[in-house]
């Protein structure tokens, strides 16, 4: 039986990273999830992603609202309210917003990498 | 390589369903995903989802816009824009609008269930 069945996205709180900050409304630790990971990202124009890759692990971004971009195989993807972005597992991407912030929708399967990490 | 790496959700087309009308974003014949699946619903009050439960498979509804419930174990969870409940392997769960039509972004994990059944 997972702790919380239902999460209010206004209630939950922006964590900081890297690339801007971030909440995780479905995850192992939030509701015992074990197959997908949800979570909200707002990128910060002032801080890209490095370009990285999750093994084994596929990553959806579903934009909601601002613009930018993920640059994945050579290809640099525009993103805008309603773009809705797919990352193979093991497929290095950068995610940047431009000129404003970008929330998007992460979503993430499985919900560890071939590596073991929970991310 | 999946055949398409970003999908415009206003351009893709709603498909009927008995509860409403779907359109898939993210799924192995989309663009080859073969963890997580991603569809945007649209659930018509007047036709109610039936109880049923996808066994070995999670699913997320992310609310967008009206509003409905979903009864799973025993609780009757109140839907609205910016809920996210999330619906454990093998649960049992009807998901319906109230008064409105209700569009849910719809993702499960992995992308088959314990049956081999591509949900």
């Amino acid at each position: 039986m997972p702790e919380k069945s239902v999460v209010d996205v206004a209630k939950a709180a922006f964590k900081p990273v890297d690339w801007g900050q971030t909440k995780i409304l479905v995850s192992p630790t939030a509701n015992g999830s074990e197959h997908v990971r949800v979570g909200l990202t707002e990128y910060d124009p002032a801080t890209p992603h490095e370009p990285h890759a999750h093994p084994g692990q596929e990553e959806v971004i579903w934009v909601l609202s601002g613009r930018g971009y993920t640059e994945t195989h050579g290809e640099k993807i525009d993103l805008y309210p309603g773009a809705v972005a797919f990352i193979p597992a093991g497929m290095e991407h950068k995610t940047a917003a431009v000129g404003e912030k970008m929330q998007a929708i992460i979503i993430k399967g499985p919900v560890r990498d071939a590596d073991g990490v929970l991310s």
